[in-house]
Formats: C-alpha cells, structure tokens, sequence
C-alpha cells in the first residue's frame, strides 16, 4: 500500500525554519521519499493550499477526565480543584472510562494529534478506545500512595493493561507515577525499579506549584526533583509533566539524566499555577515537549491552541519573542515531544524512515489569509478549524475535517449518558 | 418578518450567570420575547444543542491589517514591528483595502462577532465591505501627526467616509487617534472637537508599552492618560486601547472620564508589551471591553481565542482564578464591548428591546462535551469551530458555519492577490 501526498507546504522539522513545497511517499506506513517525488501511488492525497506537519505529540494527559469538562471550574487553586475531582474518580467504572477515552481520541485526532501520554485509571479501556481510532497511545500505569500499592498494581493491574495492549507497537505501557505529594518514595523506587525491568519509561508530575515544592522541601528536607534523583528514580528514562517551578539545581537533574519537561501552559495558567520558564530550560539543555493536560483543566485538548498559548505565554513572561520562536514552540510540539516519549527514532519528524504520522492544515481559510510566514501561521493563527487531514502510520484518520476510523456522535451521545449518571451515583 | 430562535441555552448577559433554556422572537431585526415563547414565527431557527449569546463585540481592531498576517513576525516589540509596517502601509490603495476588508469582515463573522471598532487608512473602503458583509461598524477617522493635519483629514478625508456610510445606522465614524507617540497635543484636542461636534465618540491606543509611558513623562512631564485629560480629550466619549501600563492616578481618570478599557491580551502577549491588569481596572469602576487588535498582531480576529487568553492570563498574571471569571470575560466580549463603543441600548445583551445580534454556538463538538457549565464551556473549550449561526439585527449572516452574505472563498483569493502585488509594488 502507498500513498502520495503532493503539492504541501512541508515543514519537516528536520532542520531550523526549513519548508519544503512538494511531496511525500509513504509506503506501507513509512515516509520513503520527501520533497521532488516522480512516482504512482496507490491513492493520492492532493495538499494544495495545505501545511504538511508532523502529527503533534501531546505529552501529557488524562484523557478520561474530558468526563469532567468545566466540572466544578470555580476552585481557587490545584488542590482545592483535586478535592473536588477525586470523590468523582472514585464512582468511575470500565464503561465510563472506555466512552470517554473514545471522546477524548476523538478530540485529539480533530487537533491534529496521533499520539498522546496518559496517566489515568483503568487504562485498559483506554487502550481499547486508542486501538480502535487507530492512532497511538503511551498508557500509563498510575502510581499512587506507598510501595505496597505499587506492588498490588504492578501485580494485579498492569497484567490487565498489558493484556489488552498485546503485542500492539502503536501502545506501551509507561509507569506513570502522580506527583510527590500523593505517592511515597517508597512507591517512586518500586515503579522506577518495574520500568526498568519492563523497559519502559516513567512519566511523572513535577514542580508544578509553589506550594508541592515547599511540602516536599518541608517533608523531605528536599525540592521535588531532587528528592526523586536521591531517590534513583531517574534511572529509568523519564519526562515529568508541569515543571513550573524548578531551581536551578533541579534544572540541572533533569539535564543531567535527560528528563523531558512537558510544558501544560493552559492548565499552569488555569488552575493559577504560574508560569514555567522554558526559555530557560531550553536553553540550560532540557528537551521540553508539549501538553494539554487534562480536558478538566484546560478545557480541552487542542494541541493547536496549546502551542498558541505557549508562544504568547513566553513571549510576554520573557517580555521578549525570542523567548519562544513559532519554530521553537513547532519543535515543542512535534519533535521534542516525541523525544520525551522515546519515541523520536519512529516520529516527530517527515522523513526518510519515520513512520508517516503527518497532519495537513487547511490555509485556504479566512484565519490563515495571507499566509506569509508559515511557521507563525500555524503558531499564531491556526485553530483546530484548519486541521483537515490527520494520517497515523499513513493510515488517514481524518480528511476534510471529518473523523474517518470512529463515531463521534455516538462518542459524545454515550459520554454523556455516562457522565450523567455518574452524577446521580 | 419575525423569526424564533427555538431550544437554545440562552445566555442573555443580563445578570450575573444566568443561562435559560428557551426560545427568542425577533420582529424586524428586534428581540421581542425571551424565554418560553408560544408564538409561530416566518422563519425558525433550531437551536438545540446550542448555546445563544449576544454576539460578540471586537472593540479593537485594524480590519484592513489582515493582509500583513504573519508578516514581519521576528520583530523584537511594537516600535520595531511599527517601523517594518508603516512602509508597506504607505503603498496601500482602495482595491487593498476593500478585499482586506472583506476578509476581515468574513473572518469577524466566522468567529461571532457582529460588530468592531476600526482604526485604518482608506476607510471608505472598509465601509463598503461591511455594508456588504451585513454587518456593522465603527469605522474610525483615523488622526496622527499635528493639528494642520488633523484639519486636512477633518476636510478631506472624513466627507468620503461620511459619504459612504451615508444614513446607514449599522456604520459610524468615529475619531480614531493613534497614540500620543504619533499625535501631537493639538492633532487629539483637534479631533477631540471633532468627535464632540459630530456627536460620535472618541478611540486611542493608550498606554500600550512602558516606552510610551516614559516617552510621554520625558517629552509632556505628563503619564498618557494624564495628558489627554489636560487636554480635555476626553470631553468627548472615549474608549482607548491596551490599557497595559496605567498609574493609579490614570485608571482614576479614566473612571472620572467613563473612558473604556479595552483590553488586547494577544496582541500584548505576541508584541511583548506586557500584562494589563484588568481585574484592577475593573475594581476600580472601569468599563472593560475586549478587542483582537488588528491581525498582524495577533494573528487572528476570533473573540472566542481572545476570552479564553483573557481568562488565562489573568488568572496567571494575578495567581487566583476570581481575577477573571467566565463571566466577567463573557462581560467584557459582550455588554462591555456594546457599552464602550455606546451602542449597550441597541445591542449587548439578549433581552427585549434589543436588536437581535445573536451568535449560536455548538455544544454538540467533542471539545464541548459534556458541557456542565456553559459560561466555562465557551470561554475555556469553545473555538472557531463550535460557531454555528450568526444574525445580526436579525438577519442571519453565518448559518451552520458557513457565510451567507459573501463570497469568502473570493475574498480570500483577491486579498492574496493584492498582498502578493503590494509586495513587488
């Protein structure tokens, strides 16, 4: 099977500002030939009029909580917002979490995005959702609380996610661990001992308010990053989610053991958060990435709105545009994120090699008129109405805007339903 | 002709977080009957799953700029950015500007706006698309310089707009001064005259950067609202952009003045100008409005982004969510906006009495569900894409997403056009 997408403007992200007009060869899922393209296809994509872009990377999420879009959107802060949201995650059951998994892939692939990194309950119905929209999915197996119940989810839960992942390369299983002020060290050491065992990587929430860096210091005699290199759980390979709030020592840790910082800027900015310096860690050697968080604390999972904000939120925190170039925020979102997911030898990139996870974006729009600088463009002018074609190993998900592998009427119709009656539980 | 407007969550902006599922009549463009109707109408608007809004009211804006979108974009802060568009703006002709309008007109429509306040060159021109468009407009005699220009414009220019805008009660031409750094004392007291002796009102930048502020001290010994008020600028109506860097002194004069805020958070964010603190303003009496600022700055017109980076940012800048709550920046999108520019007795609010600008936006969208809390919704989850219908005294402009009273597809093609030609001009 091969597929010809022609006439793009490519932006391949191999290389500094570099666009490209012309094609891409996709054979069997695999970019084989980008740029002057001389062959026949098996079906052919014409992309006049339309930005070629790597599929965007959505490096933090929980997808099952679009359930709880605008739900309770008065808290004050984090941990007010958390005593509220964790009675509903207790109510939550497999149906609830497959239907909403469906809603959230379904969202994802309409913003241009095929692969996203989760962190939530009963992730074997994610892992059903992801399968069937076809796209990817780094699951996570949530950690919470102390060793022992790292132990019994390691030993009862993850078998079950595993299951359902079977020997599928588009899912993994990461250890996804909640943040310092829910789960022990005891529980850290024990998921960072399994990914290692399971070669896989530990995704965790870090720094993400003033208030858990002064806990942690105040219960650990030590900032949350460093009480989790003390503790060895950066050996396994690792991106931390939020990473507000980081000192420079701690700056240094995630460089020195190559951890990923995963920027959340809307869910930073919603839940009063604060602002965290990118410019900074981009330039001090930290791979940042890019992610909605949440639908909850968002509200919603438009990586395109998301690199919008980052650029925006950068810009005028730095008070200076070279705090994030349109490039910058580009490579956050595509590239890098696949580094923070190991996964940038497979994606994050159009060419030779990579596997064809490529979204077209529409310019022939009122929003994107005259296009001029095609970086800014899709930065600073895009929203998910542009987003027209989404391919995943160069299978379409999406053309024309429309979702081609689900339906998402009846995603919605049933998410609904279950939300509620989740509320009458 | 009468239309009902049936099966909508309405939220008429008429007290604080009210939202009622009902239906709306409109008699010849006005609103007649909110709530439960049981009455048959010409024409009938289904709008279930929709929430009703009074449209959107862009209170700042440079329409004709759509055409330098993304251009110019590395640019290290407004006077840099200032001094690469001044030199194209001097090649601009009519043809230029009315396809630009054009666009812009489409663009404002596409994300729920029925109404904006311009400030731009030509604007005969601009007057013309809106006229088309179906939509209205605060069209702006744009001053700079010094008096004797100011006079010029007064005798040369303003007739030709007067002229085009005729009787038409949908336009009005206001006196747009463009700054205190490109207008002298004697150019604002002239067109401050001006505006008094046609009984229309008065729109400035103010206080975008702290280069202005300290300009200002430096050449007046006066901060910029402290020198229009010397002035008796403000003796007429007025409303001024930015607002971002104001004393205490200034957001008393303004409060004394009844001179609106408007408020531009992407174009500050995206030039580096800085934060203006909105929720101050606001406490302190304020009339606060929302506006995109033309779209070489932005790099877009949609409302429903400029909420969602209002809400955000000032959450963040102020570190608690009750800095801008949902409702406030529905306020600020709507009533406010109406109230600014003077037209809050005509339109702003669903409510009897009113002219029926109403915009309907999708709830049935996977961003948008489960919706829970419908000021939340639109504010944080809503994009582009979730606008459905737009009227505007009744009339509808936007169905089902997509134009009825232009040819966009046109608009976009002559506006590329002119763009590509200015350039080799």
């Amino acid at each position: 099977m091969t597929t010809l997408i022609e006439n793009a403007l490519i932006i391949p992200m191999t290389e500094r500002d570099l666009s490209i007009r012309g094609s891409i060869f996709i054979e069997d899922g695999i970019i084989s030939e980008v740029g002057d393209v001389h062959r026949k296809a098996d079906e052919t994509i014409d992309a006049d009029g339309m930005i070629a872009l790597p599929a965007f990377v959505n490096a933090h999420t929980h997808l099952p909580m679009v359930l709880m879009r605008n739900y309770k959107d008065t808290c004050e802060n984090l941990q007010d917002w958390l005593s509220e949201i964790f009675p509903i995650e207790d109510k939550l059951d497999d149906e609830d979490i497959y239907q909403a998994s469906r809603l959230g892939c379904a969202e994802l692939i309409e913003s241009g995005c095929t692969v996203f990194a989760d962190m939530y309950f009963l992730a074997w119905n994610t892992v059903k959702a992801v399968r069937e929209a076809g796209m990817r999915g780094i699951i996570g197996q949530t950690f919470m609380n102390d060793e022992a119940d790292a132990e019994f989810r390691i030993r009862e839960i993850a078998p079950r996610i595993l299951e359902a992942i079977g020997d599928s390369d588009m899912l993994r299983l990461d250890a996804a661990v909640h943040a310092v002020y829910t789960a022990t060290p005891g529980c850290y050491v024990r998921a960072s001992e399994w990914a290692r065992e399971m070669g896989v990587m530990l995704n965790t929430h870090l720094a993400e308010t003033q208030k858990e860096a002064d806990d942690c210091i105040r219960t650990y005699g030590k900032r949350p990053a460093e009480l989790l290199e003390s503790l060895g759980v950066f050996d396994a390979p690792s991106y931390a989610a939020h990473c507000v709030f980081l000192s420079d020592d701690e700056i240094q840790i995630l460089r020195r053991h190559g951890v990923s910082a995963v920027h959340n800027p809307a869910s930073n900015m919603k839940l009063a958060s604060g602002i965290a310096p990118i410019r900074k860690y981009r330039e001090s050697g930290i791979n940042v990435a890019l992610g909605t968080d949440g639908a909850s604390s968002n509200n919603n999972l438009s990586m395109i709105k998301e690199m919008n904000l980052a650029a925006l939120l950068a810009t005028v925190s730095e008070m200076t545009p070279s705090a994030a170039r349109p490039y910058d925020i580009l490579e956050m979102a595509t590239i890098n994120g696949a580094r923070a997911l190991g996964l940038d030898k497979r994606i994050g990139t159009i060419e030779k090699g990579k596997e064809a996870d490529i979204t077209l974006i529409s310019t022939r729009d009122a929003n994107m008129t005259p296009l001029n600088d095609p970086f800014s463009a899709v930065v600073f002018s895009a929203d998910r109405g542009n987003i027209d074609t989404v391919l995943c190993r160069g299978r379409r998900l999406l053309e024309g805007g429309k979702l081609l592998t689900m339906d998402r009427e009846e995603a919605m119709r049933k998410t609904e339903e279950r939300w509620q009656d989740i509320l009458r539980r």
